[in-house]
């Protein structure tokens, strides 16, 4: 669980809004039906256009990371992997094997899985390198289709207030209606602007960064266990993955 | 067939289209001809005085992608490859002769010709990757054709609709022809906006990760047929591509 | 203690407020409520959202570094170096267990204990880059929250000025207030501007190149322990050494 | 000859001027002298004084390439280099002597000569490498020459339209000057644009393509003449030649 | 002497006045004390807070660089690179001592010291390449200090402006007053595109320049240092450095 996500689109909205009604705004001016149809159906059409099927699935499933994050503690893993090296060395590679099947991290239980069938350091590091970054390319890609939603809804939004103020333009002649048909296009530039800025690159950038923090998770293990492959004794282990938290 | 690209395609101009007449506007005031032309016009020369020849062919032999991606599923390319191995181990590479002429993918099947006759690993890796980047080079240099275009169309937009307001700005005696003469000003800037934000951009993002998706799955018959190269057992090619998907 | 950080930031303010008090604007125009709501509270969401918990932390951690950056002269570190090679060389490498303890730099006594170990100069190298790149990429992660913010200020600033555009433009009947609210809501601008361009992005970039300081002065430490490893003489150290800093 | 660039210029002027004529625009408008003198003049000063004169002059002369692409077609490279294969398997390296006294592109001479000097294949790529990266470098930083240019043209447009404001803005009390005055400030923004974006910028992406194109054209020479210097049969070399093209 | 540098300034601003000039504009109308503070003091102060003490004095003392470029001919180097290759074949490497005496630039000086010393290729080139990286990189943030004032000059620019647009809109009552209020709010947006265009970011861009021409000169010295210390005959050694000027 993940406080900080929850925290920010709160703070976001209750600062705008407050800050509004602060300002004796009335909340009813920045709702707006049309400008929503807009700049939400312009930018969904236009990240759909964008990208694949696949990419588009993944990004879906990969929403509820934002507010529970995938619970990758450091520590423990250094833990884990001086205890593993420490069963290797007394009981040899084989009996890494019950280990592995208690495992509950997908990619730690593979690199086991590959020590125990006898892979050399270079070849475990190689597999588990291939399958780290081809997943984290996957992932990233992924979170970047909010990133590219982000690019296009305040674009959008310009769309939906010119058209708005196309329309005002055309009716120059009854001044009475000038200023609220203004003031009703220039809402689809506060959508467009306050989705991206307020949700979309936010939520992109949060989810690059677990993104990156898994990987970061990955590479201590990978580490760890090519250290207990070419037969390091735990200490230096546990000092090389030590240095590697801060 | 992607139907991503045409739904897309469909709720981006629905949603603009829609918004419009939702706040009551009129469509024909979203319609202007000499818009169109500085618009569309401007983008395209820019974008001829930009591209070489045989890049600018490449980019349009694209375009089909975008609906009809190509077909490259990596589950089953593994499964080919594992058998492949296979066949390589009992009968020898020699026995891939057949494989490679069944073998519809045409980097696959140059693949299998260079094992047959007696490619080494190491030599193997390097004609195949040398060819996957030189194609993918071109091809996202294709791509970036259209990315190109969408980056000179809202500029030109707004070259259309200051050349608009200036002659809206010499007819300032005639007030009544105000208003609708800086509407049909505004007018490029949403043509510029939204080829680029609903059409081009889009497209070129979506070609670019197609090219991405195909050099992933060259990627992975190169894994597969260096493995089968230096003789790695199936199990082993399969458990090695396996990691390479999710 | 950095002058320069204190001195850039009264310099800014100074200039703004000082500009437009010599233009014979009233300070109390500059000043909104509102604005300061809207603007603060929304980049401080976005921002909230954007960031993983630990990263937040180490960001708040790091702000001190502006005014206290870490004193890490290279001089003297190549003096240090050069004598510790100069005791190595006499009395070996396990002479310097001494000096490790009374080291105060905690990269260069992990790398002093490293030689201690017995490690080789090719497995120092690797664990202490490992190091040196692990912690420059959380901190410069941690230094990118406050360009993060930088990025969001301005935009926000822009839906603040809308939204006090919309009000006045619904009050258009009243044109006596026209002016001072046109005015208020302008000052939103003013907020996302100034704060992300007298602030905080002018601070993220000095966190960075106080990160690569720190980065470089562990590149030299790396260089010189190494050295020692392989037993280069102290006069070879020395030249090398300084050929790293101008 | 590059029909594109010639094409791609008449088009983009004649549907921004064919647009403005569309829409009842006099041509008579979208001239203005001291527009252009700032435009121009500004934009020609900040790129002197950003590129150091070797660059520039490599800038200038490079623009002809626009029309007259340099010729390098890659399909008979592949047969010259393949018919030099089997000379050399032939008759030796030696004999590539005559060869390299008839070859037109001096990039493959100086391969040739250093093939027939006895080189190593190793250090045959190393010098052939190093002098195509040092050219690419050089001709690129020349091709931004022109996209500096077209960074600068928008902003010095902005400064002229601004200036053209600032003296409307100061004779305001005669309102029948107002229109036009701020047409003519508009001018220059259109020169600006225009300018980037029509010519300079599209320039700039086709210059460096053309200096890509020649890249690709040298690496496949330096495949093939490394191929010929390793011995490798002239059936291989194809092979791997013709993989590089599509 | 770089007369490009002061022909740009020259032009540039010529350019920018003169076409006021010819538009009839004052020359008054755009000198503005406050704007100036403004725009100057907000730059200034942003850069300071952004800038490591170190980094603002390397900076300071580039300048210079820009009318008095660093002169490091390419040409006489390989002459003189050839010339020392003979002698260290007629005489052996010790007799480059006499020459380094002599040698007026301190990177070759050093080379030809270490070259004397006894340095193998390999170490040469490390030491060599590590103190070029080293400086390279020094000289390229010192002259982003430059490109930083260049970002933050406009948006203060704009800061100025709309600080200017809120007192006018806080007058409205006097519209007499109105026209020459917003024509000096404007200034600020001129003194900040300009500062930026016409002078921080070229000289920014005319710097790195340099940097990297010095980059090459020393590349160009690692390569005939290290092609001495391995013994290649001289007129190889003038192919291969030739290969690298153009």
């Amino acid at each position: 669980m993940d406080p900080l996500s929850l925290l920010g689109i709160i703070i976001a909205f209750a600062a705008v809004l407050g800050g509004n009604w602060l300002e004796g705004g009335e909340l009813g001016a920045l709702f707006n039906g049309p400008a929503l149809v807009v700049v939400l159906g312009g930018s969904i059409g236009a990240i759909l256009l964008q990208t694949p099927v696949a990419v588009f699935m993944r990004a879906m499933r990969m929403i509820r990371m934002v507010l529970m994050p995938p619970d990758k503690p450091m520590q423990p893993l250094v833990k884990k992997l001086v205890a593993l090296s420490q069963v290797a060395r007394r009981e040899g590679l084989l009996a890494l094997e019950n280990a592995a099947g208690r495992e509950p991290d997908i990619f730690v239980r593979k690199g086991l899985r590959l020590l125990v069938d006898g892979y050399t350091a270079e070849s475990l590091r190689d597999a588990l390198e291939l399958e780290l970054d081809s997943r984290e390319a996957l992932d990233l890609q992924a979170a970047r289709v909010f990133e590219g939603m982000g690019g296009y809804a305040p674009t959008i939004g310009i769309i939906g207030a010119v058209m708005g103020l196309i329309q005002v333009m055309q009716n120059l002649a009854d001044p009475s209606k000038l200023g609220s048909g203004i003031a009703a296009a220039f809402v689809a530039t506060i959508y467009g602007v306050g989705l991206a800025n307020l949700f979309l690159i936010p939520l992109a950038n949060k989810l690059k960064q677990h993104v990156q923090h898994e990987s970061r998770f990955r590479e201590l293990a990978i580490e760890g266990l090519v250290a207990i492959a070419v037969g390091d004794n735990p200490r230096q282990i546990e000092g090389k993955l030590m240095g590697l938290l801060h």
